[in-house]
């Protein structure tokens, strides 16, 4: 079978088309400009390529109940055009397949969940760490929407001892995504993050904060693995602190050896890569295609 | 139909049975004794009830992976002669019926999403805050388990700015249970919570700790209904102190009216009140006939 495949992002727009077993063939690269122009190029895109079903994982905030009569559309992003555009709708009447539509962290998730790092398990969290802060969350071969969706970017955290930086959330100040995410970091030492050698200190206290929201992670969901992706989380020295940390917040409470001895395959980066976006939107396809099977 | 249930506490075992409007027909309590002798008791019970299906909710910890071997097994409870004992294995001796078998807390999620304050939704959280405090987390029409089970009750909040007490976690110290139990609110005042006058500023503390973690739930989870239950929750002056706590804690930033300005009805005492637990355990029960209907 052939899966569309749509990463909707801020700045770019990536449409490709793969396999069931998540081997992309094709993609091309947009730069995301107003809503009708962009997607008239993905239409073009899609014209001939022949796919068996469309999964799309988007910035947002989207609108993704379907029971809303505004379900598909872009709700009140910022970027210029995009808030309260029918996005879903418009590719709808072109391409008469079973349509995916999800946030890109859930896409990202449902992607590790299917082909990457949590391949074969029924639940993970993806964080993404990096301009902002961003949940997926996939629980019992679901992808939790709920209300709306998860928003764990916004946790609310407690403050690492030696930090007086006030917080760069303009909602909460030091939420989670005011005190780790990647403009926090650059605020707080004034300079870039990529910049701070990897022994510095500001590990330790993003390694902090980003511990205690992976712990909360497990209290509330008890996900069978945590997958770190953005850009913060290419500081791979990371990894090994956040561990330490999560072990001593839950001081040995939740009894599994996943958690207690087998922590480093627990805790971990995505599988997917650079294809994380792209596989994650493939996967939102072929579930909507699988669904549509047991619908029908 | 008729539908068994159990529900398995520390100190009491209830067991009943009612039908599929949630409508409970007969019911017993035992004294919590010994497994076997106990068991026995329970089986006497069901010997001439002719239920179609049974479900259990159960003090724990349990085990509810059912690939596990252990699977239907009680874990590490202190509580003399269970710990590791086959629960389940006993009872489907003796019944060739579906089982359903879950945590007290799940089955209390279950419940009242099933016939309770959250009817007719598929997803809400359940907090029970007494002498402990547990959740039970049911989502996109699923109770989740995940790697273990969620266990909120632990989650690291902040500190009150005028609360100096250390908490009364033997794990965490200050973590919510720590805070905001039952055994908490008396050890820091040094007389019970139900003694405490309705205006005591205890129940200002209390709120702030429950507040944030039911913004940890739906920052994480996103739910479509948040019941509080347990001895504690029968002060019914915190609904109110921990609506206004979660709506500033999020600060308008989760755009829904169900937040916004419905939140009296969106954080909510628990529907089925004294028969919560029996409820739950029917509601565990009829899901596994219907789920045994389907795999036929």
């Amino acid at each position: 079978m052939r899966i569309g495949a749509i990463e909707a992002g801020g700045t770019k727009f990536v449409c490709g088309y793969g396999n069931e077993d998540g081997f992309i063939e094709d993609r091309i690269s947009l730069p995301t400009g107003q809503p009708d122009q962009t997607l008239d190029e993905v239409i073009a895109y899609f014209q001939d390529k022949r796919v068996d079903c469309i999964g799309i994982g988007t910035f947002g905030p989207i609108n993704i109940d379907p029971a809303s009569p505004l379900y598909g559309y872009v709700t009140t992003t910022p970027k210029e055009g995009w808030a309260r555009y029918p996005f879903l709708r418009k590719l709808k009447k072109e391409f008469h397949v079973p349509f995916g539509w999800d946030t890109d962290v859930n896409a990202a998730a449902l992607g590790e969940a299917t082909w990457g790092a949590a391949k074969g398990s029924d639940s993970c969290v993806y964080f993404t760490i990096g301009t902002g802060i961003g949940i997926g969350v996939y629980t019992e071969g679901k992808l939790v929407h709920g209300l709306v969706h998860p928003e764990g970017g916004h946790l609310l955290i407690r403050r690492h001892p030696h930090d007086e930086f006030v917080g760069s959330c303009p909602y909460h100040g030091d939420c989670l995504e005011g005190m780790a995410s990647g403009p926090a970091i650059e605020k707080r030492w004034n300079i870039k993050g990529s910049d701070l050698g990897t022994n510095h200190s500001a590990w330790d206290i993003e390694a902090f904060y980003i511990g205690q929201a992976v712990t909360s992670a497990i209290l509330m969901l008890s996900p069978k693995k945590i997958i770190l992706g953005g850009g913060v989380m290419h500081q791979k020295q990371l990894f090994p602190l956040i561990r330490t940390e999560v072990q001593k917040n839950l001081n040995g409470y939740v009894s599994s050896e996943a958690l207690l001895s087998d922590i480093d395959h627990y805790i971990i980066p995505p599988g997917l890569e650079d294809n994380a976006g792209l596989c994650g939107a493939m996967a939102l396809g072929l579930q909507a295609f699988i669904q549509r099977e047991i619908d029908e």
